[in-house]
Formats: structure tokens, sequence, C-alpha cells
């Protein structure tokens, strides 16, 4: 019984070093510095508990919280990819998360290790209804956060429209209200210039 | 409809500020900056998940869960108190977080707007075994933190064991196996001289 309770605290500590990741997304409210990915998880999460409404399909949002709570810790290994890098880079990060994912989860006992590690598998590969609310809030808050920052990373990384439509395609049949939302801001970023019309 | 929604994306904007309000403790990973109080809030979450099976009495996971990510919302009006501070200061904090809990939840809708500042006295005032347990896991962490850190912020700020013991003191109903852990670590944290023996 101690060993695992050691084994859970070791993980507790490991994944302090989420706090060291840094993304491609501000913070305006603190001098515009790199968020990390520990925050951003936060943040997050409890935007998937204030918007679970707009759900059209049936949602565990308690799942939906788990899966962002962890969904970013394969980082602390394989780093954090700009969402719009190119598909050879994309892919070689996946290969590299899904080892982060074994050896991290790996560091709690059984049968904990595996049920994160499944989790995590479900959410990273949209497996089920679950998953796909949960990315589509983890592509959303950007989108919150370079409207209100001037276009933010968009404009710094001149992102494209059609990239933006495409990043959050799931609330199209998952959550229509969120889609218009979503495609609302898009046209009037376009407007200001941050983002490139294709 | 409309309006709804957009008090939520205010609330959800509003609430990035909690990523510039810095705590006592440090983050080992990150060259030993001080710690916001929205990766905190993170990783308070996460862990709770993870302990959740020490918990003697029965406790709702998921409004654990959500508790802990508002749980320091309140801080961005009303800054972080270093939990060590004398009575006064922390009575004088209470009034100050209650006022911003109105602010800032009510930048929601209703009837959101309402259940979240409820949870968040429920929390605050340790009103049921859900708020205890989510309090004492946040008082857990800086422990596992500060001992992964030769003492941490409990060194700095020159701490004193019956202190943490006294913080702690939720576990010892609630989660024995937890206070066994809290009372080795306090222990040993003393013998390295992290924490000063009464």
């Amino acid at each position: 019984m101690q060993h695992r309770l050691e084994k859970q605290f070791n993980f507790i500590f490991e994944i302090d070093r989420l706090k060291s990741i840094y993304r491609r997304t501000m913070v305006k409210s603190d001098n515009n510095r790199a968020e990390n990915s520990a925050e951003h998880s936060w943040h997050i999460a409890l935007s998937a508990q204030i918007l679970h409404e707009y759900a059209e399909q049936e949602v565990d949002i308690a799942r939906v919280t788990s899966m962002l709570l962890i969904h970013d810790i394969v980082e602390i290994d394989a780093g954090d990819l700009f969402a719009f890098e190119e598909a050879a880079l994309q892919s070689e990060q996946e290969a590299k998360e899904l080892a982060a994912a074994k050896r991290i989860f790996g560091l709690l006992a059984e049968p904990q290790s595996q049920q994160m590690e499944d989790l995590w598998v479900e959410f990273e590969n949209a497996q089920s209804t679950d998953a796909r609310f949960a990315k589509s809030i983890d592509r959303l808050l950007p989108l919150v956060q370079n409207m209100a920052n001037e276009g933010g990373s968009w404009a710094i990384n001149k992102v494209r429209k059609q990239q933006v439509i495409q990043r959050n395609i799931y609330l199209k049949d998952l959550s229509p209200k969120l889609w218009d939302y979503v495609n609302r801001q898009i046209e009037l970023a376009c407007k200001k210039g941050w983002l490139i019309e294709d």
C-alpha cells in the first residue's frame, strides 16, 4: 500500500514540470508572456464546465474534465508543438507523445496507470463524444485569448482563416451554437487583419 | 440566449488573469520562479483525482474537482495571501474574497452565477465532506512541492512545524493514510531544518 502511495506522490511531483512547458499563446494580463501548459489545462477544464450546456450530444462532463486535466502532460517529455505546424512535424510529435504517455502515466501503480493512459489515448484520437467535446474546448480557448489580444499568436505566426476553421470543425456537429460563435469571431478576425484570408 | 453566451465568454476571458497572480510556492522545474494560482489550481484538481481513493468518507470527486478549479478565482481581485499570515490579515482577506466572488461569478448569467458562488462558499467555509477533501488537497500540495525543493517556501518564510500540522488537520479524520504520510514528511522536514520545531 505504501509503495502505491509513494508512486502517486512521485507522479504528482513529476507533473509539476508541466508548469515549465511554454506555448505560443500569450497571457495578456501578464505582459503577454507565453502561456504554460499547466495553466492552459486549468483554463480549459473550467471552460468546459462553463460551456457544457451547449453540447448537443450527451457528454459526461466529469470525464471531459479529467481528460483536459491530463491531456498535455505528455508535453513534459515531448514539448509543445504549435497547432498549425506542418504535417510531418505533427506525425513525429505523435510518436513522441505516445512514448511520453507510457513513461509518465507509468509512474503510477495499476490500475490507475492504465486508466490514465486509456483516457489520454481516447482524447488524443478523438474516440468518443466526450473526447471530441474536450478537444473542441482545447481548440476554442486560444480563439478567445487571441480575439481579446489583437490576434495574439495568430497574428504573430501568420495563421490563415481556413486553418482556424478546420481546427474548430468538431463544433459543427457537436455544438452548433458554439460553431456559429466561432465563425463570427473568425470573420471579425479577418476584418481586423488578425487572420489571413485564403 | 446570445447574451448568455457572451457573458460566459467574458467570464472565461476575465479568469485568464488568475495566471498573473503569484504565490509563495516555487516551481522547482522552472528555475524556482513563483507559482501562479492558475497552474496551482490545475495541479490540485488533478491531484485530488489521483488521491481520491484515500478519502475514507464518501466524496463526490466531480464536485471536488469543480471546487478546486474555481477556489482561487477570487484572488484576481483580492490577491494571494500567504497561508501562514497573521489572523488579522486573514480576516481582512476573507471580506475581500467574498466581494471578489460576487463580482467575478456575477459576470455569468443565472443560474450559473449563483451555482458557482455557492460552490465557492461551500469550499471556503469547509461546509461539506467534499469541501473538506478539496481543502485538504489544496493544503497538501505545497507540502509535496516544498519537500521536493529543500523546504521551499517553508524554509524561506521560517514556517513552524505546528503551523503545518494545523494546516493539514482535516486529513486526520478524512484520510488517516494521507495524515500519516503528512506527519512523516513533517518529521523529516524538521530533521532537515526546513521547518522550525516548536
